[in-house]
C-alpha cells in the first residue's frame, strides 16, 4: 500500500455514501474537489439530513431508498455508526452491482467485518477502512474537504479481498490528502482502544462527573474551563450514538486498557494521599517523552 | 473588583518577579507592552534562566540574590511552584519595603496562604492570585504578552488585605487583558480541582499508561494519536515540578473529586461490560450540554 502502488488519482464513476455525516460529507466534498468521482450519491434514513447534503452541494443526488443509491455505484462507502454496518450491507446487498467495492469508515474493525462479511454477495470486494480524522461536530453541515489532510487512514483488508480493490481505495484516500496504512483488524482495534476509545471514555466520564455537580459550582466549572477541563469537553461533544456503538463493539480491548488505566490512576491517587512527591514528579516527567514523540511524528 | 474600581492602568515603578517561567515572563512582557511598570526585575536560582530572560528582553535586570531584586519593588510577583512560595517569601521578607504588595500566581490558594502568611512583614500587603492561563510549555522562552487575553484571573484576598492593594493588582491583570474575579481560597481550590487539577491528573495517568506499553504498540499510539490521545499528551506535557506541588498542596479537594470520577468511570465500565447501550448513549448525550455552556461563555 505504499505510494508506488495503484493509480495516483482513481476516478470512480459513481460513489454511494450510506450515511452522510461528518466523515461521509467530508469525503464526498474531497472526492469532488479532486475530481475523483463523476458523481456522488447519498442515502440516509432521515430526509432532513439528505436535504442538508443537497442544499450544501455535498452530493449530486440523494434517496432514502438504499437500492436506488447503491445500484450503479462502483464504490459504496458505509459511513454509519459501527453497530448498524451489518444491517446496512444486508439491505444493500441485493442491489450491489458485480465488481462493486464496499468500504467503511468505522472506528472498530473486527465487529464490522464480523457483521458485514456474511452479507457480501459474490463479486463484491470489501475493503474495511478507518480514517483517523474527525472533529467534535456531527452531521453533513460539519463536513469539509480538508478533513483528511495529513491524517492517517488504516485499511484492514480480509485475506480474500482482491489487491486491486485495496489499492484503489488506498489510492483514493491518498488522493484526498490522507496517509494510508495497512493493519490486522485485531491490531487496529487494540491500538484504537488506546489512542481513541479510552480517551473518549475518560473525557465523557469527567464531563459527566462535572455535569452532576450542584448548579452553582457547575457554572464556575464552565467559566473557568480553560485551565484543562475545556479540552475534555471538546472530545466529549462527539456523536453519542457513534460512540455508544464503538464501546459496545470494541468491548474487550476497551475494558483491557481501561483496567490498566484504573490501576495506574489508583497508584497516582495513593501517591497523592501519601504525599509521595518523588513518585508524582517522576511520573509527570516521563510522560513528556511521549509528547515529544508526537511532535516529532508531526501529529501534534 | 468590577471595572469601575481602581485605576485602569496602574503604573508600578518596579515589579520584581521571583521565578521567571512561562507565567512570570508573560506577565513581565505584558507589563512592558502596556507601560504598566517602569522596570521589571527577575530572581531565579538558576543563572541560565536569568540569562535567557535578559537575552529575550523579558526583564530589565536580574539577580540570583532575592534581596537585590525585591528591595526596591512596589510589587513582588511570586511565580514559583506552589510548594516553595512560603520559603521564597520568608527569604524575601527582610528586604521588602514598607508599602510593597506581594502577589502570586499559584494554582492552589489555601496552601499558599497558609505558607506565606506567617512570613509577611507588617506594612506589606498580600494579594493571593491565580491567572487561569498557560500552555504546555515552560520557562521564560515560552512567555508571550498575550497569554492572559480574555482569560480569567482569580484573586483570593485575605480579610486583612487592604482594598487598595487588591484593586491595584486587579487593575493590573485587567490592563494585561485578563478578566478578574474574587473568590474564597477554599472555593477556588475546589473549583480548580475540577477544572484543572483532575484533568491534568487524568491526562498524566493515561499518557503514563501508554508509556508503559510495549515499544511497538507505543510507536503506533504516537503515530495514530490524532484520534483523541493527542489532546491528553498536550496537557500531560506541563511542568512536572509545578504539578507535583499542586497535587501535594490541594490534596483533599483533588482526592474528593477523583473519588467521584472513579465511581463514574466504574459505572461506565460496568455499562460497557454488560452491553448497556442506552446507559452509554444517555450519558454521552448529556455531556454535550456542558460543551455548549463553554462555547456560550466564550471559553471554547
Amino acid at each position: 500500500m505504499n505510494q508506488a502502488e495503484g493509480p495516483k488519482a482513481p476516478v470512480f464513476d459513481t460513489v454511494a455514501f450510506i450515511g452522510i455525516g461528518l466523515i461521509g460529507a467530508s469525503l464526498s466534498l474531497a472526492l469532488k474537489r479532486h475530481g475523483l468521482a463523476r458523481r456522488t450519491l447519498a442515502m440516509s434514513r432521515r430526509q432532513e439530513t439528505l436535504d442538508t447534503a443537497m442544499r450544501l452541494g455535498i452530493v449530486d443526488a440523494v434517496s432514502t431508498d438504499i437500492g436506488e443509491v447503491v445500484k450503479d455505484a462502483d464504490l459504496v462507502m458505509i459511513c454509519v455508526p459501527v453497530g448498524v454496518c451489518g444491517d446496512v450491507v444486508a439491505a444493500a446487498a441485493p442491489f450491489l452491482k458485480a465488481g462493486a467495492i464496499v468500504s467503511d469508515v468505522g472506528s472498530v474493525k473486527c465487529a464490522v467485518i464480523r457483521d458485514v462479511k456474511p452479507h457480501l454477495p459474490a463479486g463484491v470486494a470489501f475493503v474495511p477502512g478507518h480514517p483517523l480524522a474527525g472533529t467534535e461536530f456531527s452531521g453533513p453541515e460539519a463536513g469539509f474537504a480538508e478533513l483528511f489532510d495529513g491524517r492517517w487512514t488504516v485499511l484492514t483488508p480480509l485475506p480474500e479481498t482482491p489487491a486491486e480493490a485495496v489499492d484503489k481505495v488506498a489510492a483514493m484516500w491518498r488522493a484526498v490528502g490522507s496517509n494510508v496504512d495497512g493493519m490486522d483488524p485485531e491490531h487496529h482495534d487494540q491500538v484504537l482502544a488506546i489512542t481513541s476509545h479510552l480517551p473518549h471514555l475518560i473525557a465523557y466520564t469527567i464531563v459527566g462527573t462535572a455535569a452532576d455537580l450542584a448548579t452553582d459550582i457547575k457554572q464556575e466549572v464552565i467559566k473557568y474551563s480553560a485551565s484543562g477541563f475545556r479540552d475534555f469537553t471538546r472530545i466529549a461533544a462527539s456523536d453519542p450514538v457513534m460512540w455508544r456503538d464503538i464501546f459496545l463493539n470494541n468491548r474487550e480491548a476497551v475494558l483491557g486498557i481501561l483496567q490498566r488505566f484504573t490501576e495506574d490512576l489508583t497508584a497516582m491517587q495513593r501517591a497523592i494521599r501519601r504525599g509521595e512527591g518523588d513518585t508524582l514528579e517522576e511520573h509527570f516527567a516521563r510522560t513528556r517523552a511521549i509528547r515529544r514523540g508526537i511532535i516529532d511524528a508531526r501529529q501534534a
